[in-house]
């Protein structure tokens, strides 16, 4: 019904709830449909650049689609415009990265969540929102073992959903910056930073946000700290830049340590690093040791797997993002401390317009102090479906047939003359290259080795990337490629298909 | 079909594509469902604290649901645990804080954006994701009047998505300060960044997050400017603040001006802002105008509202929600920029396991430096939807509805010798109050107030939110009732609802 602006009401053209419901269906269909073309796309898009946006209209459209039957042209653009410029991350044959889960029960969770359309800032605003993000996250940490000390039935601890792992190591640098000056260290001290050199690039980022860093480059106040042979942190070398640090009159606050980096899944010695921080009197002024399992820690879920917690509770925050490798869509970062006040310090503002009853009574949580946006959705739904439809036993069995894959994968890899495994696989992780040649430069084993990655990617069958691994015992830096399994329909078959094209390749 | 795990692959209960249809149905018929009850239930949620938690099982499942059967629990769960335990945002008699629209168009675009389940923090990582991005944004643009030079087609400026204004107004902060050292600050400066007393308590949040402030009550290094008698900053205040901050050898690096503030909409004068900056030589220094204009950006898709936007092509960025008030689900913030490079400058790190041909090309975006986290959602497809479905003519009606009924409510406030219009109507905010009482004292009045707004809110018809206005002209602050209309749902029946509450309540 329309009408004359002057009059009254204009029509705003609202899809009617028989519209939504027809539309609805028939984009749930076309989600299962594209699940089950998956294996028919090529995984990385093979798009140039520009090829996306010459296809879509310079300009806005001035009149709407007119209802659900204009709809169509929306469904015939998914086909035409948008399916070839993906990369198609659920693709069983995409072991590129990290694996970024999809499940039906994690899609059925967001669909819900945008439907509900309910902001989670404060519990007064839906205290569903944040109870059940609390109690769910409760039961993640009771999934993957974690201490009681990270659980919101501790005195102290608990959890929140932050939508990355950079956004889970911000808040925890903030919190420890904060932390450190109530030791009274002064505002403009000169912080330091600690991590890996194969610690995530969001460690850099977050102290490039905070001010800590100085610019991308600024090694001073982000010591990246040397590793042993498998890539993990030497407690060592972060014993001796600390030691030099507090000679000269910096403020170590920060210490990141990676739980199966990206690279290579290399594991640091959570206990060890945080002997070295009680021992530096790090910890005594403060300071801060994150945990970052951001992929790994999705396999603590297995029993087999928490010898990569050994030290956690020592640790002041740890997380993981069940949106890699636990069927939660992106994004869903789990993150927990054992110091939530270290947190609220450093994050709580309240203007007037947020004050209520329910706050002001301490009995409730406002997870708007728990991260850097004030808005928040109701993620904890997708993480609420997907541990009630998988339960804890399809969780393990989806890890452990990934690690046994891999474990497959790796045993051809090491058995094939012509490859070599770089470093012992991690969990689902094989980082492998072509073998030097007799007599070849590094530089040319580096070259055949992103030819053959190339060549792969090329085919479209399937999508692995690479990573430099550092010099060890004085050799060169290698190029290798990563194969990161973990995609949620991938079987055995994919990884089969995936050997078969490397090994066809490799010549 | 069970193995035995040492056998071969374990079963991982996912939904066949057959079950994930079937849900997903039934998904989507439940929030069509939810829509039209939306009315049937109170709207701000009723439950005390831990109600929620109560009802739901203290530990997690081992066994999962077992198929598609199983779920009916999950439905009867969102019946009795979760629907209860909601602030109902989407009620049309949702009139509290700002609106948060969600709409069919956004929730099929959330929907579909789960399915597909790709990462675009990369352009390589899926080019459809980034192109769309930057094609829908200059749509926005088109479609919000904004000046050319923050369009992707300018030479150095574009739009991107970022999840909250909180996150805007954080990234515009960090390339400030970027920015102003490369124009020679040192590192160690005392920065100062400017708001007025009005602005958002994310430019406090961003401040302290990036280390400029150095707590919730620094007011060296966030200064919060006197505003005038509309509660719009003044710029003889700014100017003076910054004069005494140069002359003390601060560093001014940073001003947010708001365009339409969170208590009562209030319209920062862009223009004269960003010409105290020049005068001041803020300007040449590298220092940067943000303008946050979260909810009031909206409403430049009408004409008649435009005047919003003056002096904002002297500004270094401009921000706004379409998750507010423009029918795209949280989280949805369009940020803009005409110094791409100083974002690019403060927030890339580069580390190997990223880098890829398409990016050292330097031919595409990619938008991971653009922002805070490094994943990142395809949020471009719920934009495309609705812009699309609805057109600029639908978005338009939209608005217009809204400022009409806030027009309505606005005239049967003033015209009613118990209440007062506390600050001119802003869009389609309006504050107000009961009038004070012959001899009342300021407090009293103020608990009258209050007690209005328990009572109406109480009876779950409708909910309102307040803020306290400052003090003008020598006169106390004011407790005062904010009604903000702007439910995509919201008709002259529930404005009209919602003023017979009041004014019964009123008695």
């Amino acid at each position: 019904m329309s009408h004359d602006a002057r009059d009254g009401d204009e029509a705003v053209p609202h899809l009617s709830p028989d519209e939504f419901r027809k539309l609805g269906h028939k984009m749930v269909d076309w989600i299962a449909d594209y699940w089950s073309r998956l294996d028919s796309f090529p995984v990385r898009s093979q798009v140039p650049p520009g090829s996306v946006a010459a296809k879509l209209p310079v300009h806005p459209p001035e009149e709407g689609l007119g209802g659900e039957p204009g709809w169509d042209a929306v469904f015939r653009d998914l086909e035409d415009v948008v399916l070839p410029g993906l990369t198609h991350w659920q693709s069983p044959s995409f072991f590129a990265y990290f694996p970024a889960n999809a499940s039906g029960p994690a899609v059925l969770g967001e669909l819900l969540s945008a439907g509900l359309g309910v902001q989670g800032m404060l519990w007064s605003t839906s205290p569903a929102a944040t109870e059940m993000e609390t109690r769910v996250l409760d039961w993640l940490a009771e999934l993957t073992a974690l201490p009681a000390s990270f659980l919101s039935t501790s005195a102290t601890g608990g959890g929140v959903i932050q939508g990355t792992a950079s956004e889970a190591t911000l808040v925890a640098m903030v919190a420890a910056r904060e932390r450190v000056r109530g030791h009274g260290a002064p505002a403009n001290s000169q912080w330091v930073a600690y991590s890996s050199t194969q610690a995530h690039s969001s460690v850099l980022k977050a102290a490039m946000l905070c001010g800590v860093a100085r610019s991308a480059s600024d090694t001073v106040h982000v010591r990246q700290i040397e590793t042993d042979a498998h890539f993990a942190l030497r407690p060592d070398a972060l014993e001796r830049a600390i030691r030099e640090d507090l000679a000269a009159g910096r403020r170590p606050f920060f210490v990141c340590a990676s739980v199966g980096t990206t690279s290579s899944g290399a594991i640091d010695p959570v206990r060890a690093v945080a002997a070295v921080l009680e021992r530096t009197g790090v910890t005594a002024s403060g300071g801060w040791l994150h945990v970052d399992a951001a992929w790994a820690g999705a396999a603590l879920v297995c029993p087999e797997h928490r010898a990569l917690l050994d030290g956690v509770e020592l640790s002041d925050s740890f997380a993981f993002n069940p949106h890699k490798w636990l069927l939660t869509n992106f994004d869903c970062n789990a993150f927990y401390t054992r110091d939530k006040r270290a947190l609220l310090d450093a994050l709580s503002v309240t203007p007037e317009y947020l004050r209520n009853a329910a706050s002001a009574s301490g009995a409730v949580i406002d997870y708007r102090d728990w991260q850097v946006p004030l808005g928040r959705r109701f993620r904890a739904l997708k993480l609420w479906f997907v541990l009630r439809h998988y339960g804890a036993r399809g969780l393990r069995a989806h890890i452990r047939n990934h690690v046994r894959l891999a474990e497959h994968f790796e045993s051809q890899v090491s058995g094939d003359a012509r490859f070599e495994v770089a470093v012992p696989r991690s969990l689902a992780l094989v980082c492998f290259r072509l073998e030097p040649l007799a007599g070849e430069t590094p530089e040319a084993t580096d070259a055949r080795n992103r030819a053959l990655l190339d060549t792969v990617n090329a085919t479209g069958k399937l999508f692995l990337t690479h990573t430099v691994l550092p010099a060890v015992d004085g050799g060169p830096p290698r190029y290798v490629l990563r194969m990161a399994i973990g995609g949620t329909y991938t079987e055995a078959r994919h990884v089969r298909a995936a050997w078969e094209a490397l090994s066809a390749a490799a010549g």
